[in-house]
This record gives C-alpha cells, sequence and structure tokens, in this order.
C-alpha cells in the first residue's frame, strides 16, 4: 500500500539558516528541504513548495493568513510546516482557529534548534520525526519538537533551555486561548 | 503529559558501523545512540540497552532468541531497535511471532543505509522517524525505514536500490508468512 | 629529527564562531584549535594559547599591542596565529613594524571564512597550510589563506568575493614576473 | 606575483575511499579533490589528474611506473600525489630514484588516515599541508603526513600508531642537531 501523500511547506526558521561568508551574518538562502529528504532516503510521495523564507520573529499576521489559506487550498490532507521556534505555537494556533479537526487534515510543525547546513543540527531527527507523526495522527493541528508530539494547543517552548514542554492543563484553566 | 517511556535495544547494524584508520577495515566499537539522542535534543523518557553490535548478516538464532526474550521482559510497552537493514525483517518475523499484538507491545525496527559517524548518514531522520511512530503505532511489530512504516509482514527491502518496500497483499496470499 | 616547536596565538574571529541555539546569533565560546589539531592528526610539537576571542572588526590597538608583546615573549621561532580575516592584514602590518625579520620570528596568520564548527569550513585546510608555512619560510610576518602564503605588505582582501589576493607593487619591484 | 602552477596526482588511498551503502563496503567512485580545494576555497593554480584510483595495498610495480613516467612528462615543478599511506613511502622512494631534485622537481606524497567522505577526515588538513609544503620545498621527494614534511628516505609509518615518524639516521649524519 502506498503512503499517503504529504505536503511540506517551507516557512524558513534556523531550520534552513546559513552562515553568509561574505558579510559573517546569518542569511536564508535556499531551503535545504530536498537535500534533506534526499539524506533520509525519503520514499513518501511528499510536495514542497516554500511559502516565504524569514525568521519566525518576524512573521506578520498576513504571513500567517498565507500559510492559513495555503493548508485550507492543499489538497493533501497531511501536512508538514517547517518553521522558526520563536512563533512557531503562534502559527499552530492561527491554523488551528481556521482549520479545526473537522476540515479532515493532520497538520504537523517542526522546526530545528541548529540550522541544519551546520552539520550538527536536530534538524534531520525532526523532519524524520514530524513526517511520522503526520502519517499516523487524526486530524488536528500538532508541534514536533524533542522527539514528541504535542496538540497546539498544550504546549509552550521553554526559553531558558529551548525545549518544547507540555502544558498540563486541568480544570483550573476553563477558557484556554493557547 | 508525559510522553510514555520508550526502550530502545541496540543491536549493531550499519548504523554503529566505524571506520578503524589502523585497519582501513569497517568495525563496531560502541554505540552512537546517546549521541543521536543529544543531537536529535530528544526529550522522550528513553533507555538504551545494547544486546550485541554485530552485523545483521551474522545474526544467529541465537541472537534473536536473546533480542525477544529483551523484548518480552522490557517493562517499557514501546520499543525501537536499532538493526542491521539486510537481516531486519526476519528478526521481525521472529519477533512477532513470539509477541502478538495481544502481548500489548508496540515494537519498530529501523536501521540504516549509511553508518552514522560517517556524516551524511540517513541514521538520524530513522531514529526519528522510529521514535515517532513507536509512540502511536497500536501494538505491533513494525519496520521503520525512508520515512515510511511497514506492518513486519508486508515489507521487503529491494536489494538492488537498498529501499525497502510495501508488499502488496491481496486476496491471492491467504496465508503468507511473512 | 624532530620538528620545531611551534606557538599558536587564538585570537578568534570566524574560525572560532559559534551558533549559540538559545538567541539564533553567533557567538564565541572556546577554541576549536584543539579539536582541528587532534583531527588533522597533527604531530608538531604545538602549545596553544587564546589571547583573546573576538571579532576581528572589534580588535583594538591595546588588543594588537598584547599580540605583539605575546610574539616577542614566546620563546618558539615559529608562530601561527588565528585571527578574523578582515583586519587581519592590519594586524601582520603592527607585527611587522615590530618584530622586523631580524628579530628570527617566522609568524603566519591565517583565519576561515566559515566557522569550523559549521562543517563545511575552510578551517582545517588552512590550518594545515599555514603550519606548513610557518616550519619552513625565513622570518617575516605572513598571511596564509586559500592555499597562498603572502608577505604581509603584498596582500589584500578583496571584499566582494572574499578571497586574499597578492598586491602588484610597482616601481620597487622592476622585474617582477607576477 | 601569481602562485606557481601546481599538479595534483590522484591514485587512490583512504582518502577517495568511499561507503557503498548497497554492499555494505568501502569503495572508489570518483576523487573528493576538487570538492576538497573547493572547501579549502584554494586559489592556487592547480590541475587534477587521476592516474588509477586503488587501495595503495594493491599498487604494483607498473602503476608505480605510470606515476614516475607522469611525474617526468608534468611541465609543472611542483606536484602532490595522493596516495594510500601503506605503501606511500614505497612509491615515494621509487620516485625519487627516478627524478632526483637535479630533476627540478618538487614532489610531496600525502593521504589521509580517515576517508575524506567520513566527515572527520584529516585528508583536508593534510591537503592543505600538502600544497603549502610544495610550493617552499626545494626540489626534492617527500611525505607530507601529521602536519610535518619528511624527505622520503628519513620516514616511516608507525602501523600500530598510524603516526608517521622521522627515521634518525646513524653514522651517515654525524652532525645532527636533532
Amino acid at each position: 500500500m502506498a503512503a499517503a501523500p504529504v505536503r511540506i511547506f517551507v516557512t524558513g526558521g534556523t531550520f534552513d539558516k546559513e552562515y553568509n561568508e561574505l558579510t559573517g551574518t546569518l542569511a536564508f538562502k535556499d531551503t535545504h528541504l530536498h537535500e534533506m529528504l534526499s539524506l533520509g532516503r525519503c520514499r513518501l510521495d511528499v510536495s514542497i513548495r516554500t511559502l516565504m523564507m524569514i525568521d519566525s520573529l518576524d512573521m506578520t499576521d498576513a504571513d500567517r493568513a498565507i500559510i492559513v489559506e495555503q493548508c485550507r487550498a492543499a489538497t493533501e490532507a497531511r501536512i508538514v510546516i517547517t518553521h522558526g521556534t520563536d512563533t512557531m505555537i503562534d502559527t499552530a494556533a492561527v491554523i488551528a482557529a481556521a482549520l479545526p479537526p473537522a476540515a479532515g487534515k493532520t497538520i504537523v510543525l517542526t522546526g530545528a534548534m541548529i540550522p541544519y547546513a551546520f552539520g550538527s543540527s536536530d534538524g534531520l531527527f525532526n523532519l524524520g520525526s514530524a513526517l511520522s507523526f503526520v502519517q499516523v495522527l487524526p486530524p488536528g493541528v500538532y508541534v514536533t519538537m524533542n522527539g514528541r508530539d504535542f496538540s497546539w494547543n498544550a504546549v509552550r517552548k521553554n526559553r531558558e533551555t529551548g525545549v518544547f514542554e507540555a502544558l498540563h492543563h486541568g480544570g483550573t484553566i476553563p477558557f484556554s486561548t493557547g
């Protein structure tokens, strides 16, 4: 049985940052997703589309509207989004508001703490993880980092450690807004 | 909510092969799993145990009996086994015969085409994939390679391409033994 | 015959830059020189001393005075200095003014366009080059980049290409074959 | 002044070994020299010619005759030869017998303990070293490993450590300054 087709939307983030040797600064050029899928010998039916190539701290409401619209328009039911980690959860919340589980789409956001181009990146691990979760999780919006999957409204990034942690919802937080 | 604990059993395979610079040959030393989990910033509750460190073409029935026994004895319900790709499916079949789904264990075998130590390995991608599938798949024995999960009896390794492919069962193969 | 002892002075520069994954910025921590010498299986009698760990654009006259003083005080006649490429030639000129060939010291400055920690660095090539030139060149101050050695006053960094190029001196070298 | 042109002859050796993922064995394909020179941002006037692609333990007298003939025929006065480390010194001796210093050629043999393709190789360091020594050493045949240059008849490979060591000649060099 063939694996279900997966759409990957690239938005930039640390995942795709590179070192510009003439300026000595970090910058974006092209996505490394094709190279990463090749390295991972990935044989899923994947199509990649770069929506933007930005630092997630620079992501605007208009950018997020583009992402939502592309998720809505995608013919694939399974979508992975590469995204900077700083506002990944914010974008996940916007997508979740627009595309509830009833929309029938499983959407997984992932990123990296170290650029793939720098050799010692967590990106390849995270990509393997995201592409796996997206195939088996029920419709909904998820964040995948650190080998774990989190529902969009049950996770936070710990800024001190860089680790994504589960939020412990209890009865005491009746109106969580994610 | 904390992620469920995962046991990793290391058996060797290409995953952990190294280059011995004095002899100019490939050999095993210690496992790279700890380093790989660290690189992937994995925050699962994982415990690693090396059962053997061998080429899977050298794996004997006695070796497989050890693996089965360790899977049975593990207190974790979720188990990843790193294994050479050449006989990974054979070992999966032996485990499946001993531990049917009713045993309540989700067991995922994975490996690599290129040694992790050689820099351009698929190992980190496969490890991210295996650790993700093992958390969400129902009890059973699976093989994870090329970004895909296969039931142990629905997959073959294509020796010409090195790719793991789905076996297409149909009504015409009523008594498949894997 | 044993190779002559070599002193390495570390001043920072792109060579030793790292990616800080919590802030998403480039920064200095410890030098990578020990790791690089180990990777290169270097068997020279080398002693490494870190004088500073800064971007060469931030290097002050006081910093250069420290470098000069350390070169003067070193018991070794052969010295390699790792340095950012932007002002490497300026520092070389200051050293050359203080330590003319009669001082009996062969001093080679080198650097990198890509941080060693980023995997695809020119640093290891440049280090092999600098350590070789320093063993055989006569007393004087040199810059080694791009596989070449340049006298401190016969080189410029081309800012558009990042390449170190020979300066073509005029009337003072009447029969240049350049 | 332009740097003198350098000829590189490729003969194989660990330098250029690769991992064949279908057979799980080490093998030769194409040379990595072009990629290595590019990574090192080498700006020498270099031309590369692959003479053979073999393990140096398999090198025959006929192979060495080819190398000698190519060294003789090269228009460049400066030649680097990449070679397996096991018989590098034997080949150097054959070249030295055919091309004494009076032939006017500086010939440097180098190699690697770890294949370049495996990421943690000493090859890039050794290449930077060999290309530097070849530009400045007087005519003769040399071996460059471990950051050092050795005359072809004053070096041995220590098989236990993999390190190239200076031979201490006896009575024929009465006033060695060691």
